[in-house]
């Protein structure tokens, strides 16, 4: 039984429903752990589910980051030092992944609570956790506020990239069955994958 | 042996390469069939890999176009009458819905020339892909242009989600088990995915 549920009923909805609801409309993601430290030099890590490729030349990817009206480590660190890490999560670590989200003291990094081991690569200053599969080191090119409700677009430059070699195709393509890293919908739900098919550039035949 | 690619190499990838290596960085993210007619009335059908959640009250939705140098439909309809849908792809249908990424000439529909049949839901003027498991009206919000490199971020509101009873939950989750909709990386590959698990809201405990 088909069911549509419009602007209006969605408005109405109890709070958490509409979150989860609405969190869920654009499917299937790759939830990223967001490497920064503060001007000071504390160390943060942090979930982020919204992450979009901008262009390839230059390099650029995009993140949704959520309202800064109350204090949100990550944008705070990325505007203050302008370098970000983006940590693709494996498998395995999924529940440590999800674990970031939540609140802790100023005093206490998220790597440490976790025992997430942050490493750095030669050269470039934000942390990396060092059980990624796919590290990404970016420095920031634009924060924009999105006007329709004060969600910020944070767009950076990508400046280096880590990946295990055997990933890694000759056609440029990244193998994610070798990285083996998590699928997630919404908030909080979590999915492996499995190849189907590389399909070959689309062209109209008569 | 892990491999570090700086944004210098990068750079001095060959075209595809470097599109496919971009592309495939920011991970897993659901493939969308964008629905549009032209003012004229021709209706057309396009896969966008780039949608992401920008809000839930009231319910927005982004996506990332490319420039609009040549001509693109379906940044042009949108534009034209304010409102598009985002159809979710069946498992069984990504071979089609990575063909609407070819060049048809002017006078044929995505819809038709792949055998993908168009459905309208009543007060909607917008065409949706019948067979989408989940399918989205929107209305126009916001166009903007992304300085780095001529993209263009595309907001919309939610006006309308059509989805079988059985899988939208009682908690405003979607169960994309039950919805069986195919997930990408990059350009071209094609995954199924499996429900690992759904956690609790994550809080700091000492």
């Amino acid at each position: 039984m088909k069911k549509i549920i419009t602007a209006a009923e969605i408005k109405e909805y109890d709070r958490f429903l509409r979150m989860h609801f609405c969190n869920c409309l654009t499917g299937f993601k790759s939830p990223l752990l967001v490497g920064t430290t503060s001007e000071s030099g504390n160390e943060n890590l942090a979930i982020f589910s919204n992450v979009f490729h901008i262009g390839a030349d230059p390099s650029t990817i995009g993140m949704i980051a959520r309202p800064t009206t109350i204090p949100r480590d990550t944008v705070a660190n990325i505007s203050e030092t302008k370098i970000y890490t983006l940590n693709h999560i494996p498998l395995a670590d999924y529940e440590k992944g999800h674990l970031t989200s939540a609140k802790y003291p100023e005093e206490i990094s998220e790597f440490e609570a976790l025992n997430l081991k942050a490493e750095y690569i030669e050269g470039f200053g934000a942390p990396f956790y060092a059980d990624a599969p796919l590290k990404i080191g970016l420095s920031l090119s634009s924060i924009t506020p999105i006007k329709e409700n004060d969600t910020i677009l944070i767009i950076g430059k990508v400046e280096l990239v880590e990946v295990e070699e055997k990933n890694l195709m000759v056609t440029g393509h990244l193998d994610f069955s070798g990285l083996r890293t998590v699928a997630s919908t919404g908030l909080d739900t979590y999915y492996s994958t499995k190849f189907i098919d590389r399909l070959p550039y689309a062209k109209y035949r008569k």
